[in-house]
Parts: C-alpha cells; sequence; structure tokens
C-alpha cells in the first residue's frame, strides 16, 4: 500500500541508490557516464536543414540529434510542426548519420506513432502536468525525457515522473529548461541548483536545456560549460543553420559555428570533472 | 491572412465591441449580466454527497452545479476521480435540480464522453496549454471555462482561448484561479487585477474561482466580494457537505454553511454595482 | 523572553484580539471604521500641482493628502523629489484643506526633520527590509505606513512591523502595493487576498495601493472597489491634475475627473459592506 | 546632459568596453584575472571562531575573508550581529592572517566607521535600492560589493551600481545571490546566466554567492563550480567551523572540510578556462 504522506517512491533515491542509467544502442545517460550532447533545430523545417544540421553536429561531437516534428505553439497561427512529415525527416537524419533522435510527443494519441521514429520522446515543458499523456508515455519502453514545468517545483516535477515510471516505463530522463521568474533579460531563470538538488532527490539521469533555459543564444555556451560543472549528465542544445531565419525561437538557436566552439570550450569543463563528452 | 504580429485576433476587444454572453437554457454569463455562482465540491465523491451539496447550493441561490468526474492529482498516488461514475452522479443531480453543470475534461479522447453530460466544459490549470485537448474542445458548440495557467500571463491566455474560438466554438468563458508566486501563506496568488485588465483585451465572459485562488477556505467569502466588485462575471467556489474528510482539496472547501453566509454577503455587492446574483 | 519559534508577537493577532485603531485627529483608520481614502499626487512637483490636487480630492471626499517629497528613484537620473521645499508645501496644503498628511521617509538621518511635517510616515516598498529606519521611526509616535516589499511574504511583513512596534511606536498601519510576479501588463500583482489574510494574523490597520499595485491609472478604479470588499481598512490613490505631464509615474495617475468618479464608485461597495466612507 | 532613456551609462559595457579591475592591495578581481574565493562566518559570532575559520580558508587559498558585523536580520528577535566589536575582531583576523576583509554596511551613518575597518564594502539584498546607502558608499574610494536585491532585476541592479558610480567610487563588484521564486527547495534561485548576461551588459566585477543563493551547505559545492564554469570572477562562500550552531544561517554554511573539498574541486575548473585561483 503505498504511503500516501511521501510525494514518490520510484523516483526517489532512498529507494534506489544506484543511479539509474538510460541506454540507446550504445549510448549510455546517466550518473558517472560521460556528458551526453543533444543538439539540433529546435523545429524540423526541411529535409536540408535538418540533414545538414544533423551532419554537422555529429562531426562536432553531439551523439543524439534533437528537432520537433511536433510543435507546442503558443498562438495558433504560429508554426505547429510538419508533423508525420517531420517524423520521416528524423528517420532519414538517423539512417545517414546513425544518431539517435529525440523528439517531442504532445497528443496521447500520437505516441504510438512517434514511438515508431523517437529513440527519446520527449515531454514539453507545457505538458509536464498532461497526466494522461504520462500515463501512455508509461505503457512504452521508451526513454522520455521529460521537461521540467516553467512553474513546477522539484516534488511536483518528480511526481510527475513518477506517473511515468508507475506505469511501467523505467527510462526517464529528467531535462531542467528553466523556471519562469520576473527577470525578462532572459526567456527563463535556469536553474542549475536544480542539478544537484535533483541528484540527493533521484537516482534518475538529469539534463539541461540552456537554449530554452535562457532564450538567448550568446548565453548558450557559458550556460552549457556551467552545466557540466554543476553535474549534469547531458545538454539539450539547439542549433539552426540560419537562426535568423529559423520558424520558431530564432533567438536562442545557434549557428554551426558557434555550436563548434561551444563544444570546443565544453570539453575541458567536462574533464575536469573527470567525465568527458560522450 | 492573419497578421502573425498581433498575439490574438478573435478573443481581442478591438475586433469584437459586443461582449460575448454564453447562454446555458435560461442563464447568460457575461458582461453586463447578472453574477452567476457555480458551486460544489472539488470532486464528485459519491452521489449521497454530490446530490446533497446540489440541493444545498441551489438552496442558497447558485445556479450551476460544479463537481470533478476526472481530477488532475499531482501525484499519481491521489484520488484521480470517479471517472464516467462520476458524470452519471452529475447528470443525476442535474435531473433532480435543474442545476447545468459544469466539470473537467482533461484527455483530448474523453471530450466526446464528457460533452454527453457537461453543460459546460473545464479546463484545467495544468491544461491550458494543451493545444490538442484545446483544438478538440473547440470542434464542440460546448462552453469552455478556460482556467489560467499557473504561470500563464493574460496574453497567453487569451491565446489559448484563440486555439478554440479558432477551432468554431465560440463559447469560452476565462477563469481567473490565481497564479504561483512566493508567497506560502495561501497556496496560490488570486489576481483581480486581471479581471478589469481582461475587460479591456476581450469581450469573452471571466469569472474567478476564489477556491484554488487562496487555497484557504477562510479567504473564500472575502475574495468572493473582492471579484464581484472587480466586475467578474462569475464565481466558481468549492463546496462541501464536510470539508475535513474530503478526498481533495480539503482546506480549500467551505462548509454548507459557510457558503450560505457567503452568498449572503455577496449580494449587497453585487447589487452596489447594479448587477445583482443571476 | 522572546519564543524565537514564533517570527512576531506584538504585531500577532493571538496576542492582541483588539483591533489597533489609528487616530489623527478626527480620524480613524482600522478594522471596523469607515474606509480611509488617501489621494495626492505619486510627487509633490509644485506649489500649485499640489494645493490644487489636495482641494479637489479633499472636495470629493478623501480625508488624508498623500505626496513625496522623498522620491526614491529605481534611476539616479530620475527626479528625486523636492526634499525639505516638498514638506513646506504639503503643510501648506495642509493649512489650507485641514487634510493630514502622508509622506515618505527613505533615510533614518531624515526620520526627524519628516516626522516635524508628516501626520503619517510612509515606509516604501524598497525600505520594508531598512531595519536602520524602521528603528528610527519606532522611536517616535507618528503613525506609520509600512509598505509590503515587492517580494516579501505576509510573515517577512509582519516582522518588519515588529520592529517598529518593538521600538515603542503602536501606530502601524499595513499598505498592500502589490507583489513581483512574471506578468507583465500589470507593474505589480495587487494580492487582494493578503487583506483578509492579515486579518487572520495581526490586529493592525490594512490599506490598500491600487495605483503602485496595478501601474495602470485604468484599473485604479475597479481595484479600490474590490479592495474595499474585501475589507480593506483604507485606500492610497495617486491623483495628478495632469499625469501625462508628471514627474514620475505617469501611467498610473488618475486625473481628477477620474478620481470623482472612483469616489462615486466606491461608496455604494462601502455602504454596502456597512462601513461607509470616512 | 544625460539620455533620460538609456537606464544607465557609467555601468555600461558600451560606454568602457575596457573591463573595470577591483585592486585590493595585490588581488585584482574583475574579468579575466584569476577567480578570486572569498569565504568566512555568515555572522562574526567570537574572536575564536573568527581568527579559526580565517587561518583554515587562507590555508584552502581563499584570499578575502568574509563576516558580518551588522547582520540584517528578518525578525527583530534574531541576533544583529557584535557591530563595532564585530569588526574589531575582523581586524585582528586581518592582521593574524593577512587577508582582506569584506563586511557588510546597512546604515548610512555607520559608512564612515566600517569604512575605518572593511577593505570591501558588502551591501546587502536588502538594501540594494537603499540610494541613500548607495550615495554615501558612492563618496568613498572603499570598494563595494553590490548585492542583487532579491526580486531585482539586471537593469535594476545596474541602475543601483550606477548611483554609487555616479558619486565618484569606481570600485563596484556585482555579486548574484539568487532570486526569489516559488521553487521552496532550495532558499533562492541561484541565477548563474546573470554572470555572462551582464558580462554583455557591463564592465564591472562578477562575483557569486552560491550560499544564500541556495540556502543548502549541500549544494555549495556544485554551483561554486558552475559559477566559475559560467565566467565568475569570485565566489562568496559561508564557511563555519560549527554550522549546527552557528547563531545565523546554519543551514548553508559549510564545515571547514567542506570547505577543502569544495577549493580541491574548484581548481580544475578554474584552469580549464585558463583563469585558475587567486
Amino acid at each position: 500500500m503505498p504511503d500516501l504522506e511521501r510525494p514518490y517512491r520510484l523516483a526517489a533515491r532512498d529507494g534506489q541508490a544506484e543511479p539509474t542509467v538510460v541506454t540507446i544502442g550504445q549510448l549510455r545517460i546517466g550518473e558517472g557516464c560521460p556528458v551526453v550532447v543533444m543538439a539540433g533545430p529546435c523545429t524540423v523545417e526541411s529535409r536540408d536543414q535538418t540533414l545538414t544540421t544533423a551532419q554537422w553536429i555529429k562531426a562536432q561531437g553531439a551523439t543524439v540529434l534533437r528537432g520537433g516534428a511536433y510543435k507546442p505553439s503558443t498562438s495558433p497561427y504560429g508554426f505547429q510542426g510538419l508533423g508525420a512529415e517531420g517524423l520521416e525527416i528524423l528517420a532519414e537524419a538517423r539512417a545517414v548519420t546513425g544518431l539517435p533522435i529525440i523528439t517531442e510527443v504532445m497528443d496521447p494519441r500520437s505516441v504510438e506513432l512517434v514511438c515508431r521514429y523517437a529513440d527519446i520522446l520527449q515531454i514539453g515543458t507545457r505538458s509536464m502536468q498532461n497526466y494522461d499523456l504520462l500515463r501512455e508515455v508509461g505503457k512504452t519502453k521508451t526513454p522520455v525525457c521529460l521537461k521540467r514545468g516553467m512553474s513546477a517545483t522539484l516534488t511536483e516535477w518528480l511526481q510527475a515522473a513518477e506517473y511515468i515510471l508507475l506505469g511501467g516505463n523505467p527510462n526517464v530522463i529528467l531535462c531542467e529548461r528553466g523556471i519562469r521568474t520576473f527577470e525578462t533579460y532572459t526567456r527563463n531563470t535556469l536553474d542549475l541548483a536544480a542539478v544537484p538538488a535533483l541528484r540527493e532527490l533521484t537516482h534518475l539521469p538529469i539534463i539541461v536545456d540552456p537554449s530554452q533555459g535562457t532564450g538567448r543564444a550568446s548565453l548558450v555556451a557559458a550556460l552549457s560549460k556551467g552545466a557540466v560543472a554543476v553535474g549534469a549528465d547531458g545538454l539539450l542544445i539547439e542549433v539552426h543553420p540560419d537562426p535568423k531565419n529559423a520558424l520558431k525561437d530564432a533567438l536562442q538557436q545557434v549557428t554551426p559555428e558557434e555550436f563548434a566552439a561551444l563544444m570546443h570550450g565544453l570539453r575541458p569543463i567536462a574533464d575536469a570533472i573527470n567525465r568527458g563528452v560522450a
């Protein structure tokens, strides 16, 4: 019988001392493993944009390709993603580069379809408390990257993870992506203290998204270094061949050249903490 | 062609000066209409609890019965509602009292079912940016009460309403229910300035939920008066025959006696602004 | 010996059931007394501006004149107030109208000077935790209006009041003026739930500043009604003969005509709760 | 004539490309210089506690001693510091160890006294907008460490710095110490993005306080590494010989042993970015 006083059990460190390591082919994500860099465009806009970016980020040492086929758009008039066609493009990029792909699922009715393509399912910040969606991805075995709700406490976030774990899917990765505050210079306030705090509370892998977390391309490299230094198991970084003409989030995507410089600056930090980059 | 610079069009006051009045049978909800009081338990727990409450709140002058059959629960171990059985109980309470019912829908796959029972669909704070759900309720003609996301700006909230309007459903009611801040004495910070602010921005009806908005039964009556004084078109109030033993939100539900006193205190305010209670 | 576990004692309701009523001449401010309206310009800009405004607001039924001689300015290049000359102008306005005056003191070294002029000392939001200033005003007997810090919890606010009470000055009035949140449509989020919440926690009088609280003149009348409906003992309202040309806070000051309409709309609410306007 | 549209000028990077380097004896604090570690007790409690801590932190490589003689206390019943006696103890610790000292000044009337002892004046979070205090320290030449207000935007913070610079004191160091959010696991949310963001906006040195910033001793080492990785010019760390019995902030002070481990982990990060520890 569950203890209702404890907000979560399966996600709790005190119930499982051993870190959960999520495995995708050869890649291992979790405490103690080399730092995993997931990179790619915010949104899959075209075959050419996606393949070009995938090859570039692979050449720089990224090991997972990110890209949105289904996009949550604050405005109903904004670009909503290419949908199934976007999934096909991602699959082609994987075939060409060998990189596993992470992509968002928003609708419980799409979980089955997205699972056919994705190596990692992303649950976005607006969906962190979409319990029907959590239950649906909990029924699969596909790794799930659960982003923090933009006003979620650590406890609420771990309770959301618990929904997935309870469904039978142990492969949950937590992704800090900034919380909403009064500050307006950055789009969100990236809460890097969440990384060591979660390490105390849970055995699940923890990654950081400095692109969403700051909303400013010029800050992404510094915060990537910071995230690795505080102990993150991975990074999720938006890269676009031509950010100014991106269909979404133009301000926060770095160029391929900026991404190369970012990776160059990141390695010494990852080495300094004896983890290296995957 | 939509103007992408304008965050919303159909919801905007400057596109429709005339207030939208949502009609449910004889009941009219909107600017200039008498204040509508929607009351009832947070969650439908049993037939007896629901019918008793329904009859009591009707006797005190409430004109809509609220009650959750599908409940979003932060914890996966919390009570998730009676589901379809809860909808049946609500339907019986309507048959007995004649009160229309408002109840939450969380899953796009449940919209059709809930529409068969509900007079007003409630979209909860966690679902305000669940775009697939918004699109689904936008395809119906059932009035939709769209609660503010707990960290949503007024603009984002109206953009969420735009999703529903754009689907073809003009019957959207906005419900202020408090935003998340650093204050811990109250569960949320009820933003009553949102009411006159929205009046400037939109023609849609605006109601207030002081129960979720404060999380404290002792504050609900005062904030109900405040909501009406700032111009709200209605209230959504949690009433439970025995709050201490409620399955959810025990602290914020008022007793039947407290609800009677609340209604007694509310009428002079509603009269003072020449609206009265519906 | 003080109980260190209790955050405040002198300010606590459970130590003094009887409400504190602050008296200024014939005027009484506190729970159960008629609602007191304090009005006037944000900043004393000139003799003419101040006297004109004072006479107008008196004619409309305000019973205290507000006006800043020493102004906290976020920018060092902003207008800092007329200082001692501003105090002289306020004194003249009092002599002409008979209205007591409330004005801000920021520097512990100015307390003695400001006390010679002010009927009520105002401690601004930026000074709520300026403990040396609190101690200094605590040594006087002049009533103190202590505004809530823009990110202060109710507990911290009452602890700040405790500093003044502990110094020997029992005449403390609390003023809710909005807290800082992510919302940008309003300058602050006015927390009207703080009024009944404080009523549970303290015996001190509670007033509300809807001008600072919203930062928008168009919202001030509605929030004034809301504040009275939730039980506030008074209001602090910025009125300027020509807001567009005001030296500070042009957007939030109402015109004399708007103030007249505000007072007209306020009386029925104050009557509805059986308090009336002082 | 100042351009009123620009919120600050003297603090702005676009007016001074060259970084400001604050010099204290041999020590240099600023962009490009080795990372400076300031450490010591939250509060000077006794001669023994302070001297012991000073010697320990020096042995571990800290180059500035921190310690509060005048303490802002949220509760009037809390410990307010030893005052002038605390300053004498700090001076003795400096004489014994050779470490320059940083200590807080709260009252404009105490600036002259504190300047006689302090190598760096600290302006605490509650005083960031205490303009009379800012003006007073602006008249001195003593370096000033200006902590961010707990709900201050970057712009407001730089405007506060501008008050000091405008008074004629160019030696301003900015200290990020966390902002107030809804998260309760940490005392504040440390905004590490502020470091590279400020680097874009200003030429002033930027340090980070992970002790106040998290409120949890267990998180201080990780956030120290993160702060250095994102580019901070220094750290401000609370160390206490016996945190459990500290008079203030017991939860956030690290033990001497934890501080030694922290320094050990910090050096590789400082080396990885080619700065080293001062």
